[in-house]
Formats: C-alpha cells, structure tokens, sequence
C-alpha cells in the first residue's frame, strides 16, 4: 500500500505533494483561534483538534483529556511508543472511515488558522556532529593545520550540551547577537578593542552569523537513571523527528570555543519544527548506514537498517528579494541516509554513562552535509567562510546571512514528492541586533598580542 | 551589628557553628514526615516549615500559599530579590519576636526530621572554568605540549552548557559510569578494544572518577529576550547559591572532549547543596576580585566588591574508613574570593549573546582551585593525575575515587567560625557500575593506530 492509495482513501482533500499525508499525522501543539492551546494533528493542508476530537478516540491516550488543553506534548510522549501508535492509528481510521466525516469535519481546522507553538518543553537539548563530510569541512576550516578529523570522532558520536531555555519554533526572529570575535579594524569603530595586527578583538554584532541545516530526535518515553539504552532498543526512547536549525555565529564560536566547546557562538537560538513526525511513519525509509570504519565499540553497535532516508533543503530570500516578489533560492540539498552515526548510536551513546533521557529531551544529528557542492547544511561550508559568496537574485551575495534575510529549512522522506512524508519546514529571519546601542561605545585599549 | 548578636536575639537554639544562624536563613525543599512537600527556611539545626507558617508571612510572597505544598523553588525564585527578602525579613523578625514563640514554634521541624529535595527544578545548566589556578593545573595536564591558558581565557569567562536531568540533591549515589577511555590492557581483560601501544581504547567502567568543587549560583528573576544583563544588574536575577560537585571522569572526558567540550564524562550526575543562600545573606562577604589584566571588554567590566569571600572544603571518608569509625579527612582547602571571574560577570556574559534567564537555571563557577598545594578542588589536581596519591588513615592511597568512597563538600562566608553563613554540604557516596555486567563481552579488535 502506497502514500498514494492512502491519499486515495482518505475523505479529507489533501493536496498533491503535501508534506502531511495520510500515512504522516505528525503531532503538534498550535494557539487556537479562540487563544485556546492544545494537540492537533496534521493532514494535509489541515489539522485534526485532539481535544475537539476526544470522544473519537476513547480507548486511546488521547481520550483522557491529556492533550484537551496541553501546553506541550511531554507528558503524551512520556507514554511511549505503543500509545502514540494507538492514537495514530485510530485517527488514520477516522479519517479513512466516510462514515465519520461529518462527525469528524468540524474537529478539522485549516494549518493556516492556527500559531504553531513548539511541540515541547526540551529538557536537556544535545548537539551531535554525525555528518563525515561536515566535520572534515569545519575541521579544515576551524584548524587548518591540523587532521580535519580529531581522533574520537570515528570511535564515538561527539556531541554537546545546547541551551534548551533558547529553542524556539517556527517563523521565529532571530536578533543578530553580539560577543566577543576577532573582527577588521575598520569595521568596529568605537568598539572596545584589543589589538592583533589588523584584526582587532571586539564586542559587537556577529559578522559570520550562520545556520545548521539539521534533523531532530524528540525522546518519548523516559529511560531510567544508571541504565544504559542499547541502539536496538533506542526506537522505543524515541517520540519522533523534527528539522533543527542550530544558528552558529561563527565568529563568536571560533574565538571562545576552546577547550570547553561552543557556548555563546550557538546559545543565542535554536529553531526547531513545529509538527513532530513519528518513527512509525518514517518506518518505509529506513535504510543501511554508511559502513563504520574502525568497527565501533559494542555499546554503539548496530544491525539492519538504522539510518533514515531523508533529504534537507535549505532556502534563502533576502530582504529585496521578499520586497521585489522573488522566491527563495534553494543554497543546499542534502540527504541524511549517509550520516556515519543514526539517531540510534546517539541516543545509546548518550546514555552510555548512565545519564537518563526524560521526554522532550532533544537531541540533534549536527549539520547534514553531503559530498559534493551545494550539498553542505551550513554557510560556512558552502561558501568556503566567505571566499565563494552565494549569488542572490537580487544581485547581492551572501558569505554569511544579513540582516532581513529569512532562512528555511524543509525536509522529507522518500524520493517520490508524490509519496513524501514531509518533515515539514521551519523557519527563521534576521534582524538587526536589538543591543547595538547598549554595547558601542567609546573605549578603546590598543594591546599587541 | 554581628552574627553572634543575631543569633543571641532569636529565640531558636542554634549551636554555635552552625551553617545556618540567624543572618542566614536559606530556602530549600524537603518531603515531609507525612510524605508531602514544601518549601522550608533553615535556622540553626531545624526549619520553619513555610506552609504550616504561612499566616504569619501575611504581606509576603510566603502568604498566599505559594511555597505550601511547592515541589519546587522555581515560582518563587522568579519573583525576584525584593520578595525573597521580603520574606526572609519577616521569617526574622518572627525568629526575634519572643512573643511570637509559642504561635510559631510548632511550624519548626528537625532538620533530621525532614528528607532534603532539590531545591530547584533546574533549566539551564551551564559550568564556568573561572579559576585562574584550576584552568592552568588543567591546561597542564590535559595539554601537556601547550600554553596551559588559551587566548580567549583571559578576555572571557569559558564555560558550557551541562546536562540540567542529571542534577542531584544531597546524599546522592553516584554510579561509576562507564565509557570509551584508554586504559591499561591488563586492565580490561575481555572487553572491546582498540589498541595503542601498551594502552587500549575500551568501553568499561571510569578509572578516573574525580570531583569538583564549585560554587553554584541559582536565577531567580528572569531576563528578558535580547537583552544583556549588565554585570552590575546580575544581582537582580540571583536567587542564591548553593555548592555544587561536578562529578567527573577524565579518562572518558579526556578522550571524547575535542573539539565540541565535556560530554558523557560529566553528563553521568551532579550534586547540588539543598539550601539556597541568598546574596543578601552573603551582602556582608563581599570582596574585591583580583584585577583583571588585560582589561576586559565592556560587557564583563565591573567596580567594586562583585567577587564573594567564601571558604570549600572537601572531606574524603573510605568505606573501610567508615566501617572502622574513622572521620573524613579533608583533602582540600580553598578560598572564591580569588576566582579570576565573578558570579556577575559569569552571568553578564551568559546573556551577552541575547541568550534569556528563566527562573531557576543554575551556574557554576568551575572548579575552585587555589595557588597552593591542598587548595586544588579536584583530585586530578590533588594527586596530579595520580602521581602524588592521596594517603588515607585506613592505609589506602587514592588517586581517583574507589566505590565506596564518599565526598563531602563544605562551603562558609567569612573566616570567624562563630559567625559563618554557610552554604551546607552537599554529600556523594561512589557506588560500582550498574551497567557492569550489561557491557563486558569477549569481543575483541587489535588495532595500531
């Protein structure tokens, strides 16, 4: 049975093409018209209102009331795998079942009368760094002397904690940050400086403000303290994905980031997706992961397919293109079937130590990039740090975003856009730092270094 | 007016010594002889119990039933240092008033009587690397080849984010966790290995399980989105601090650090003290910090007495030590007045990004190390990394920790021990891997690398 027949089967009208088709129903939190919060479910260009639609669902976790007025999903992810599956599963009938429809249709609203909200309260937020071609691309950018590769990076899924108090959801604006950064003299006048040649380090808006084209992996059910998840049983920690854009500015991060890691350079803010897909419905694109070479250690090791066949796409529109009605211009197209580490490995090596996972916890795949141009996640990578600028239809070019500019990603599952199980898309724009004024003055201190 | 003139003034007995007179009064969370929960304010050895003594803090934020059956600290921390002290005040004057005695008394309970709970559900957890002294012993061992100071460690506070889910209370056991280390072949008979020469990469149990003593500091009121707190409105979004054991384990951190910071080999737990001393409190130990050459950016600069005069001690006591009944030794003596970055600048920077505070996020100062032999606050440091073990009274010599082992950290303001604000203590007994068992196996891989 194909996406297509499910399409088919279904009485609700869902557009050729859309990221949500029958065999989707991701799960997400949205404002209601009325300023009310609660758990829908998407179809289509449309979404199911699970508190609306309770009575429908009685013998499933979401009869009880648990997603009526739920601010997140947490608790309903907490539920485990089998009870997502149970509610899915009920809808998918419902919205199959002509029977039901007129019951049904007015629980239905339109995607575009909701405010997405995001889909859950992140306990603890961990970065991995799983893409080959993206660590050596930044290891050769960030130390260029040295192996691009560090030597732990094929034994274990390097990773790190982010900011979950900074993760925001969809059509989020993101306020150019300040810090700390090596800069051009001229460009910094008035700043507080301390000398290097013709560099000077300053305080001041990032000048290399990035993004990270990334997938997300939302925990479900809990895993108790002491207990060391195995890759096999990882699906069962796992509510679903999402797209995670981990906006970097690379400035910042390449001046503080030694010995402890990235730390002002990302903590700005994280976007993530609004509809969390499950595992269950990316089941038809499960593939074999790249080969590990060296073999990895036993608690990392995995069988049969554990990576996912899903491709990324990021966009990018300036402010004149948005003015002038030019459309965003795809920058990258990438696939994650070939990230070296799976959601699996890093859920198993996060726990390795012992450390426990609540629901909500997010972990993502670090920035997807490919092999070849055009399919690095990053800007940093796609323009070599700015020596090969992206031309814009507007004529101007891009070595890392300006102000005005609006960043999306979008993903899927399959190859087939008629059978996609779409990730959906989430976005973001830049604007002008909000602490320009706050932060320039007239200080200045000239050390050679 | 002093300390020993308060305590003389209440009508409650405090020892002398105690941690918490009357100049004190820190908040925590503690179950109840009946099992419920509430929020507690200590004085000496036993705490008003502030649901039960709720009427009498009519006009505070004590009145209105928030901290009656509170889990958390975290509502009330939000409410900002005005109501905290309005609160404390008025606990104050009811521990002075005599005629009060009798309505009160029955609302103080036994600190023994209660079972201590975290304090706070924590947000954000970020780690600081703010001794001069710790971050240099450290940069020694971990890069033997290099400047043990990086550049940026002078012209910023180094920190990162720490795993929020794995905080701790008091009386905590912490597993021995496990994790890709290299250890001696002899060492790991049977398990999965890559070779190195005489070492071998290995998945097993820490060899290396080490502290850190570190003073933690807890966000009361929150900050606002794109806005940076400048250091001399840090205050303003303190709620107190606490000690804070950053338990660690080198040979997994020292393998996996690079290039992205400390992951699994700190992310396994980490102990906070249950009380929250609140800087008004600490108001009368506040000190100059050290200069600070080169000068700093605008953003950290500071004036004034913005560093804390605070005592850490850390008390070792073997399982046979503890069989046997022989005290705790005490391992390490050090002072925070000499911490080369401040709470306020700590917290200035953490926002400097536009990076927001919610209520109950917590930050620790890193390691507080001193100049001197005996001053270090862990014992890689102590024994540096093993070579100058530990000599304990039951014979035995530590290098790292063994199981069994218990740690104790002690934190006061002030060097009259008759006078002291403590910060409590905060204990940790070692226990041997759960996860032994689950991950030995006779696999075995020789590599060269």
């Amino acid at each position: 049975m194909t996406d297509r027949d499910h399409d088919a089967r279904t009485w609700v009208d869902v557009p050729p093409g859309s990221s949500f088709p029958l065999h989707n129903l991701p799960f997400g939190v949205a404002r209601r018209a009325d300023g009310s919060v609660g758990a829908f479910v998407a179809i289509g260009d449309q979404a199911l209102d699970l508190g609306r639609a309770s009575r429908f669902l009685v013998g499933t976790a979401a009869a009880d009331g648990l997603l009526d007025d739920a601010q997140t999903l947490n608790r309903f992810a907490s539920l485990g795998r089998a009870a997502h599956g149970e509610v899915r599963d009920r809808i998918g009938e419902l919205l199959i079942d002509r029977s039901a429809r007129a019951e049904v249709q007015p629980s239905l609203v339109a995607i575009d009368d909701l405010s997405m909200m995001m889909p859950v309260a992140v306990g603890d937020y961990v970065d991995f760094y799983s893409s080959l071609h993206h660590a050596t691309n930044l290891g050769r950018l960030f130390r260029p002397d040295g192996d691009p590769l560090l030597p732990n990076w094929r034994h274990l899924p390097v990773g790190y904690h982010g900011r979950s108090g900074t993760i925001v959801g969809d059509h989020a604006t993101i306020a150019r940050p300040h810090g700390l950064r090596y800069a051009p003299c001229t460009s910094v006048p008035g700043t507080n400086v301390h000398g290097a040649g013709d560099r000077v380090l300053a305080d001041g808006p990032t000048e290399q403000l990035d993004i990270e084209s990334e997938v997300g992996f939302i925990v479900g059910a809990a895993s108790a303290h002491g207990n060391r998840v195995a890759p096999a049983d990882a699906d069962a920690h796992l509510f679903g994905a999402c797209l995670v854009n981990d906006w970097s500015a690379r400035d910042i991060q390449s001046f503080e980031y030694q010995p402890l890691g990235p730390f002002l350079g990302k903590s700005f803010v994280t976007s993530m997706s609004p509809w969390i897909v499950t595992l269950d419905a990316l089941d038809d694109f499960r593939v074999d992961p790249p080969e590990q070479d060296p073999p990895v250690s036993e608690h990392l090791r995995t069988t049969g397919p554990t990576g996912f066949d899903l491709n990324l796409e990021v966009l990018l529109q300036s402010a004149t293109m948005r003015e002038r009605g030019i459309d965003a211009i795809m920058i990258s197209e990438a696939g994650f079937a070939d990230m070296y580490w799976t959601p699996a490995q890093q859920l198993a090596h996060m726990t390795s130590n012992g450390a426990h996972l609540r629901p909500g916890d997010l972990f993502a795949s670090g920035t997807v990039s490919g092999p070849t141009p055009g399919s690095e996640g990053s800007m940093i990578e796609l323009t070599r740090r700015g020596e090969r600028p992206i031309e814009l239809p507007d004529g101007s070019q891009r070595a890392f975003l300006h102000d005005g500019d609006t960043v999306t990603l979008r993903g899927w599952a399959g190859s087939d856009p008629t059978t996609r199980i779409g990730l959906g898309s989430v976005t973001g724009t830049i604007t002008a730092s909000r602490t320009a004024d706050a932060t320039m003055h007239d200080h200045r201190t000239h050390e050679e270094h």
